[in-house]
């Protein structure tokens, strides 16, 4: 529902750029889960712009808890983050008033709030506003990881260099490594030639996106509802909330679809005990509920919108054609921040998912 | 909500294969909308199968309208469809019981339903369902059919064989035309050509995916709601409820990623007064929100999961691993029926958007 | 959201009173729980018209479950009810096109829905819906009663008659016994007393409201959400769905405004090592949460609204001032009738809150 | 959805009585609504506890629109309201840990959370979180206005002395008075009277309750969904999260149980050219639907449950039956303060139901 993702577990999210603060509010979390707040820092300082790859508009990302925890545990009612904005300088984005900046929401938000949207740095659409997200996803994440379950996302590609796959079953080693990097690449190697593109793309006032994925490991088979609320559905659901995430897929995804059944099917045996599959092209999900096996979804994320070459866009209050370049600070490319971003969309997405699985627990036999 | 999509004009869905019906409700139409049963009629008919590259399954499709139109038109209420089911033939399935298929449900809803499920022919899983996402999409569609929204899918490559791309300004001809196909190709060499490969693939007791691309013009500028239920999430929300469906991306997609930004972004300028773009790498949309230009997607849909081939599985009843080769009637692609399915969920999710565009028009300047 | 009740177990409600059928769909209901058609068809006779205080309308309430239960038990899916519509006279309604009854929702659907709302019968505002939800709460009352929860109904008022209320601590044989009465009162003197006075008031064209006092034992401690979704809002939600009722109270109710607190009030203490209160002028609720103790609270329930007696109306069509009297088949009173469906309401609101506690059971200590 | 109400304008709270603040988030507000930060600031104050009557703890209600309103207007965005906490003796309540008070929410959030809430000055479930309620419900109501919605609440009785009735055709003169006082009454010695009761309640170290009358008029007809969301359940379900909340009824509610239909039913006439009727019984609601009378309802505030006066109670930490007397800061009586309150809901209540209105408007004919 609009600003609210989730059915059991819920995320409200609330936010501009320059405006007094982001917001999120969870709520439905059961109470005596514990919240650490270094950790939710820890989560917030991956996705902080840093070094020479991203904006200089620096963020301190301090965040209160104003509701939901008492003495370090959630009390069972609504957890409430205020992230409050500073280093907001709209003389910077003044000049954009008017003429919208290519592929980025000035426009459409100009039409759809007629004229009444905060123009300033994005207004709601900024990046910024991930903030919240990742914040709530911490939450979500350390609650996951308390019953076995680990999510890491790397950057598969950017700016046309490649990563190592996490391949149908990741390691959890590699997926513990990237998890704790703000810049996320399983090969350091690959990194670095990734951060040289970046470099490349801000000298010639341009920006680069990338392909992120995204592994689970310690599900239990049976999250996910059939048709509409699919354990795909909701983890789309989410990540597309992302304005900068543009295509979603799940296993061997595009890819699937030039197999062969006998090729694209994963058989199961039985393995101490326990049935699992000898191959894992589904991303451990089938028919739109979890199988027990690794979650693998990759996406897409396009390259930042704004950039300082001279792009053609109009001015909406003369009517006329017109040129943009745009100022101000910005990412050359913001696909790593967007990785801790997707992660905390994951998490939020299987916590709610869990709760409706609890919930409706199938009677004994 | 589970079985339940949108948030403004609702699908309430129920139903399994061998069941007494599939059921589609539709809550929040306004009234006084035409509703056509012959129209509904067609476009079930096109999601029929038949032919050679179908199960020899007959389904009549025969539904009723029980509730929510009078003389024609809608009434306000909830709209509902029952549409029986007939030819349902469990002995075909019944040797699958307790040998789940690879890649299907039956063993995802084996443990989330504790053994409950119905495993007659997929239960609730089964493409059967689909029938009534159909009937009620075929109202969706209808309804903005009449303010001018225009929508087509066709299988952009099936078996390996391409069809001709829509391209960043699909053409309202071809649009037209493969809008009328059950088996809708823009080129009809390449869709003989597929069905060949289809054939083959059944030969060897194989079977086949591909992909599907969806065009929808005469939308305005403005549907969508910012993060959590973006025009992006709310389609892919609705399209990976389809269980074949493992990846979905929107205008330039994961080709975007490789893109810089100068490349990806879509220059505005002035056309008879209206903004547009004069290229449409969004696949129109920007910041979640429809910005007036062609909204394009393609989607990925596996292999159909039964197949004649032998393959691995689990005895959940004895505990033993052993092979299956599932007999019945089935499929050997059903990229071409999916087809129909996602335009009935696109359709409801555009649907959906318009009404939530209506519940928050902007105030007057 | 309207047709649908409930946010983890959900109902939706479709049907017009000379439409197909009324159709009613529950979501969510845990996988394995009996499904006792013979019990649902025993709540939809109690419910059912007859004899001389009710319309001669013949309603047999055959019902089909076309989806959700395999061998007798919910597999997990959709459960969903088809309850035709049969012996519908439309003749007998014909003559109020254009002239709404008094207190109907003629005129106000009318309004709503711009003209085009099916008038016969009042359409989707029938009484004839609530078999719908005496249908699906069958279902929930069954669920319930499985862990020892009992709820019951009885005609607290009639007429001007009254019956022995059930007081702070109901007596389980008085509830058991009004359960399973059409007529559902704990006096029969009273029951007979009203039965008068509703005849009289049917032999001079007239009709009677009534007061139903419910009470639910059995509950747990705990079921109920703070602010939006306590116990009461809940309850009052379903049970103000029905267009008949116009006033609830909990426990005290209006009494309680003017107690003071010390009498309001509900003392604590143990009891076999259990928390109980020594009276139970809360109504079973505190700060909207279930406390353990009995669920006690009353609606009312205005009379009829179609009568034979002449009154004064407008003639929508040519915009005068008219008189109407109702004809066709009506009840003098509906209030025993209401019984039955504030009890599915009940049940209904009870299971989902159940659900939600399921969703967020608190870590262990 | 537990701490989020409303379908299409949705009102999420959060907050603790000794947290770090009270928030409220408002989303689906069309852009461009004024929203006067003086107006909203007037409500809180008529809320504030003051004089004799009411608790000495003093709230501030400094509050801070931290997201969703540019240049004095909605932005589309979601609306917060930040009201920090303050004044927060928690040592007034410490000794109250593990003894809950009688007919509070202390026991049941025990229960509920599993011994996890923040028990310090009833947490979540305090008064001081209706201050949430009452600043958004002041946006809300402001925007109704804009329309010629105007909205009243008085107390119709307290402490056993009763308040002039608003009848069935509510003065606007009366109307505009109440809502503009603190201790709204419509008769000033009625109101002496009551503060008389109320401060030999306080003496005697007890509290009274209350009964709350609403109006609102210029309301459109066609507000109110059939069944679900019919106008009664949303007013009731926003009204009785208020958890002193017992009873509500509207029009002639619980009276009408006696009446005869004949009686009970509101005639319709044409009074220039408009359909009116000619009592107003049924209190502006007829089959779940605003039919553009005045819309009236009552509801029972029962007396404050923390008093000075000894009660029974257990101590859950041993085991053992206790007593209690609850010192600290409290109100002998709320039923003034929640009058601002129930304004609010209600007012929120009706924004959901116009948004809802206009998401659905019928087609033209």
């Amino acid at each position: 529902m609009r600003n609210t993702f989730g059915n059991f577990i819920t995320l409200t999210l609330a936010g501009e750029s320059h405006g007094g603060a982001v917001v999120a509010v969870i709520d439905g979390l059961p109470a005596g889960l514990a919240v650490d707040t270094g950790y939710v820092a820890g989560k917030l300082a991956l996705r902080r712009p840093s070094g020479q790859i991203s904006t200089p508009r620096r963020e301190t990302d301090d965040f209160r808890i104003v509701s939901g925890v008492y003495e370090g545990r959630t009390c069972g009612t609504p957890l409430t983050f205020v992230i409050p904005n500073s280093d907001t300088r709209s003389s910077d984005y003044a000049a954009l008033a008017g003429i919208p900046r290519p592929s980025h929401a000035d426009y459409t938000a100009h039409v759809k709030y007629g004229g009444f949207e905060d123009p300033r740095g994005g207004g709601h659409f900024s990046g910024r506003v991930t903030a919240g997200i990742v914040a709530a996803g911490a939450v979500a994440e350390y609650a996951l990881a308390e019953t076995g379950v680990k999510i890491a996302t790397h950057i598969l590609s950017a700016g046309g260099v490649s990563d190592r796959a996490f391949g149908e079953f990741p390691s959890a080693e590699v997926m513990d490594r990237v998890a704790g990097l703000s810049f996320p690449v399983a090969d350091p190697d690959a990194g670095e030639k990734m951060k040289e593109a970046i470099a490349a793309a801000k000298e010639s006032g341009d920006s680069v996106g990338g392909i992120l994925e995204t592994a689970v490991t310690g599900l239990p088979a049976g999250l996910g509802e059939p048709w509409f609320d699919s354990c795909e559905s909701m983890i789309a659901h989410a990540v597309f909330s992302v304005p900068a995430v543009k295509g979603i897929e799940f296993g061997a995804g595009f890819s699937a679809a030039s197999m062969r059944g006998s090729e694209a099917n994963d058989p199961f045996r039985y393995e101490n005990g326990r049935v699992v599959t000898t191959s894992n092209r589904s991303g451990g999900i089938a028919g739109g509920i979890t199988n027990g096996m690794p979650l693998v979804f990759r996406c897409a994320v396009k390259p930042t919108p704004s950039i300082a070459l001279p792009q053609r866009s109009v001015d909406l209050k003369s009517g006329e054609n017109t040129e943009i370049s745009v100022g101000g600070r910005h990412d050359p490319c913001i696909v790593h921040r967007a990785a801790h971003v997707v992660t905390a969309c994951c998490a939020l997405a299987l916590l709610d998912l869990y709760a409706g699985f609890r919930a409706t627990k199938p009677a004994e036999r």
